[in-house]
């Protein structure tokens, strides 16, 4: 199965060498990446990935312009076009994440690694900023997070359209409590994949359920000596998928993001 | 002709006063305000109106979001619902603004002051953040950009989505060159009512056409001692409409904006 697309952008001219978001793309294409995208690819923008069929997609829209903290759109393609030529021009949609989700009647079928099957000329493809975008300015904040994110169920209801309905779901990091604040004030400026953190300190209060994560290990109790810290999470529309019984939702599979061109130190406030 | 809105949030219990936005939007659906709306209600969001038949209004979400410094939304109403209960609980869409424009096949038919006989259950109404939010912040910075704010067509495109398409609009404010940088620096944090400029100096580069303004008055060049500063401006779906030959789209007069319960120091960026 080969992709489509049209590859110009990505045949480079002379000397001209691949970008690391370019090059991570192709290795997801080629199936010799499969694994998570989680502090992977510093420096670019990773995406959550939302397909659905045209008939849904106007729901869908206003479903992430009144959740906007969870759901902040990058890019809507052209029903039928695989290719975001906004934020990464040349990429193919359909084969350039790690791993992808499907959704069928508010049942998750499975995991896959390409959907060229699924596409149709009817699909329209939303890209909404994660929180994996900022791990690297964290970090370079000083704010020592660990290896692991996870991803969680809660208890916040988000603002219904339409038929999309269901509970937030967030990111949680662990960090010292010195952390917390100068990891508020970096990601605050990151504004376009989640920003600021929803929540600080006791899981309970927004009902994160340690217990059952979407992603990451199972934990039953926040360290000793740990803060967690949560943030909006653009798996929240898989959630809404579920709740909702959707008929047909592709999504990436949580963790495993999609690449863009765009740099996260560009693309946030200043 | 009266609105049929649910008044209860209107209706204030005990010695509950009503809030400035509150009063203004009365004044509005009295028909005893019927002026423009710059740099009046101090303090409160003012959003741009566009409203269209379910139809065309995925295709205009996502030019929103494709242009999303000049159309950033703020709230989508649900079809048939001119109440916007994010925004401004309680006010009427189709009342509550001093001013409405009537576009029909991509010809501006004229201006009224309420569309009760044009709203009907099919129609959507968006509200768009607008610039005049932080004029009041522009002054406590200390930038004197006087009285008049222009409403001027520019030759910079914006980014297709469907049917529509057309020029950027931006507005202009003159200020001293020393106020510049300050006027830079304080828009930027009203980033969802189009935050930072997109333009300091020359007209000429952009395009903007200062000899027929869409709003204020006509200006042969800038003054003497006077330095332009452009924002994108949430009246470019005006111009899209006549471009684009929209069949109807009904929108505030410009300059006329919606006045929403949002306080503008907090609906922005830290």
């Amino acid at each position: 199965m080969k992709s489509t697309v049209n590859f110009r952008r990505l045949h480079l001219k002379g000397d001209q060498t691949m970008t690391q978001a370019q090059e991570a793309r192709l290795a997801m294409r080629q199936g010799t990446w499969t694994g998570p995208t989680v502090h992977q690819v510093k420096g670019y923008v990773q995406a959550n990935l939302v397909m659905l069929p045209r008939s849904d997609a106007y729901e869908f829209l206003v479903y992430c312009q009144r959740n906007a903290k969870a759901c902040p759109v990058i890019e809507v393609t052209d029903p039928g076009d695989p290719e975001p030529r906004i934020s990464a021009p040349g990429a193919d949609l359909r084969t350039d994440l790690p791993r992808y989700a499907i959704y069928k009647s508010g049942t998750k079928e499975g995991e896959v690694r390409d959907i060229l099957k699924l596409w149709t000329q009817d699909s329209v493809a939303f890209l909404l900023g994660s929180s994996l975008s900022f791990d690297d300015a964290l970090a370079r904040a000083g704010v020592e997070a660990g290896d692991t994110v996870w991803a969680l169920n809660t208890e916040i209801p988000t603002v219904p359209a339409g038929k999309f309905h269901g509970n937030l779901v967030v990111t949680m990091r662990l960090m010292s409590h010195e952390q917390v604040i100068p990891a508020t004030q970096v990601s605050t400026r990151y504004i376009f994949t989640h920003g600021s953190p929803i929540h600080v300190g006791n899981p309970e209060v927004i009902g994160a359920d340690l217990e059952r994560p979407i992603y990451g290990p199972p934990l039953p109790a926040i360290p000793e000596g740990k803060t967690a810290v949560f943030w909006a999470c653009g798996v929240t529309p898989q959630q809404a998928a579920i709740v909702s019984k959707q008929e047909l939702m592709i999504t990436h599979a949580p963790g495993h993001g999609f690449v863009t061109d765009l740099r996260s130190d560009s693309f946030c406030i200043p």
